[in-house]
């Protein structure tokens, strides 16, 4: 064959664009490195024990039922364990209204499946998580940035978005919004907020798409609500057991109105049939033992103490540079550090991994690429030590190239 | 809110439709009933053992490794692993050229996305495997369908069909076979037609998209050879686990020219990240341990004797009938029965739910549903005293239709 090999694709897939962030790991996967670049949690966190004797029930007692096919909407019993981890939350849902994903990267690509024609738009962060933009684009949906401040998205922003594409006939398909801990930027949004960008959706019946993969990682401050629990038929959130449990399984579930729910199952039907039964067999019996909530405990004190390390150090470090900002996030993985004006956190990156020490540049967080002063810095995998020696470097970096 | 919920959806997801199979699942779940509808493997073939001590060995070894995130293209282990099962088919490739999938249901879906935009065509056999058809129907692929014999798809048909297409200016963006113990027929295309096809299909330059799951479970006749071997430029062949090691895992391999199958794992970076990279070390060390091999010599010997006797049982209880026909498998997990003129196997389904015995009805895999003398039989699943039983009440059935 001696053709032009890009006929044979959809425009979607000649659109597509590997991950930035992959692409970057690879380059910080050096020797004495110290990366604040990738998203992973600490692998202390894994609940090994809790998973072994998971795994003894299941051969012992459900092997041939663990091994087989099974339902699109996922195992019934673990729906039923995340109606009970929902009514937490104050939402009161059965499990019709909740499907299993395989995380909730599968989440994202669904809603971008059931939602976009060609063209179509919805509101997103600007910055927001590159894998919900990807999922989007791949369907060439057109995601329209909101700008964030350390509250998270700012309503006035959002309503003059959203009448701006109103007036041009362009309608979001949704709101992509994630209001705890945000990733990239590690902000969070308060309640009065939440009510506030909920009146404005309401207005033209937009749909939320809640993302909240950190929410029970909180370790300072007061749990907002879920905009889910406001209003739970505009409503549907994402979750996953990557970050609170461990991400190997790739198991999360999305919980919202039936109807909409319902549409996720007929595509996910044709997606990948159903989500590896075994690993949510193994789950449901982690979960009835306590895996979560005791595992919770000790990742919430692992991480409060890297991010406080984290957080003293810039105090430490950079605060006396001026124009320098940095959130202060209560929660999650990462924070958000926006260099002074004039500074370039893409022109930084090489100089940073020269130095030995990486992070993710925050162009790759904007819908348009199109701001260049900020970095996302993460803090669960690094340990305590990276940590200090790490924000020195990059204190030497940003230093030495003012 | 009091609004069309419809006015949300994308064109593709209003388009979707349930699986028929699993809808007619739910009205075989009655007790008594002898089912040959399903698709499942028999859970005395999933390797229990080999489960449990590929199992300790990942906890013992690479705990932290296999609860974490994976790369998209899947574990290296695993795919060295795949690239000597392929040297076994005759098909030297190297890793570049494999991606490890969520089960081949997820190499479809991904096959689906590189390639169609709304509208565009592709050839399939008529009938054909539904999920693949649910697939491409997703994204607003057109499957047209080209008749099969007891060799499979019909070399003239399918040449006769593409020039129709091309006249149309729709040209097909690829051709869809099932080579081996085909779904739903149950039919293998020997080598010489496997050539014409090949010939047929570089005339204009049309990818091969060679789904082959069952291809391992051979009971009699010769292997013929993959498409994949005699043309490795314009094939890409999908592969599962699901059945010839166990489901429940949801774990396959696409393999193919480098440039599609790249383009497949930027694909599936926005789609789920990665396959789960727990059950795949635990697969890579069963298969190191031979549980594949050791697997299929039981597999291969239960199948057969389970295709022996339904067979048997056809051919006692209904091969008199005038006009009636069935295929005769020399692999896989489905039969083919087709009623005599007239006779609708649509109509016949509820009845023969009534006497205790299912079936799918055969129209469920035609591109436009439009043949209903058909049904598929899989004898896979059900015990050797049910597959006796069942075929006798199913002949009763026929017989007390006519």
């Amino acid at each position: 064959m001696n053709i032009n090999r890009d006929s044979y694709f959809s425009d979607r897939a000649l659109g597509m664009k590997r991950s930035v962030i992959r692409e970057l790991l690879k380059l910080t996967a050096k020797p004495g490195i110290i990366s604040f670049a990738g998203g992973l949690p600490a692998p202390a966190t894994f609940p090994i024990d809790h998973v072994r004797s998971a795994f003894g029930k299941v051969m012992d007692e459900e092997a041939h039922h663990a091994l087989q096919y099974g339902p699109t909407e996922g195992d019934i019993r673990l729906r039923e364990d995340l109606v009970r981890i929902m009514a937490r939350e104050g939402i009161e849902v059965t499990s019709d209204h909740i499907l299993v994903t395989t995380a909730s990267q599968q989440g994202l690509d669904l809603v971008g499946k059931v939602f976009f024609n060609p063209g179509d738009t919805c509101i997103t962060g600007s910055p927001t998580y590159l894998g919900g933009l990807q999922a989007f684009k791949s369907y060439q949906g057109v995601p329209v940035g909101v700008e964030l401040d350390d509250e998270g998205m700012i309503p006035e922003k959002l309503e003059e978005t959203i009448a701006g594409l109103e007036a041009e006939g362009r309608a979001p398909k949704f709101i992509y919004i994630i209001p705890d801990f945000q990733n990239p930027a590690g902000v969070t949004i308060p309640n009065a907020r939440r009510k506030r960008i909920l009146e404005i959706a309401s207005k033209g019946d937009y749909l939320i798409i809640e993302d909240t993969p950190y929410r029970q990682l909180r370790y300072s401050g007061e749990h907002q609500t879920t905009f889910q629990s406001m209003a739970p038929d505009m409503v549907l959130s994402l979750y996953t057991f990557s970050k609170i449990l461990l991400p190997g399984f790739r198991l999360g579930w999305a919980c919202g109105p039936h109807w909409l729910v319902d549409r996720m199952v007929m595509a996910k039907q044709a997606v990948d049939l159903c989500t590896p039964p075994f690993n949510q067999a193994l789950t449901h019996w982690m979960l009835v033992n306590g895996a979560l909530e005791e595992g919770l405990i000790e990742t919430i004190a692992l991480y409060d103490r890297r991010r406080r390390l984290m957080l003293e150090g810039l105090d430490r470090e950079v605060s006396d540079i001026p124009g320098i900002h940095y959130t202060r996030p209560e929660g999650g993985l990462f924070l958000w550090l926006t260099l002074p004006e004039g500074m370039s956190a893409d022109d930084l990156f090489q100089k940073a991994v020269d130095k030995n020490v990486a992070y993710v540049p925050g162009s790759a967080f904007y819908p348009n690429n199109d701001y260049v002063r900020s970095m996302r810095l993460n803090f669960s995998y690094a340990n305590e030590e990276q940590i200090v020696e790490g924000v020195k470097r990059l204190a030497g970096v940003i230093k030495g190239n003012m």
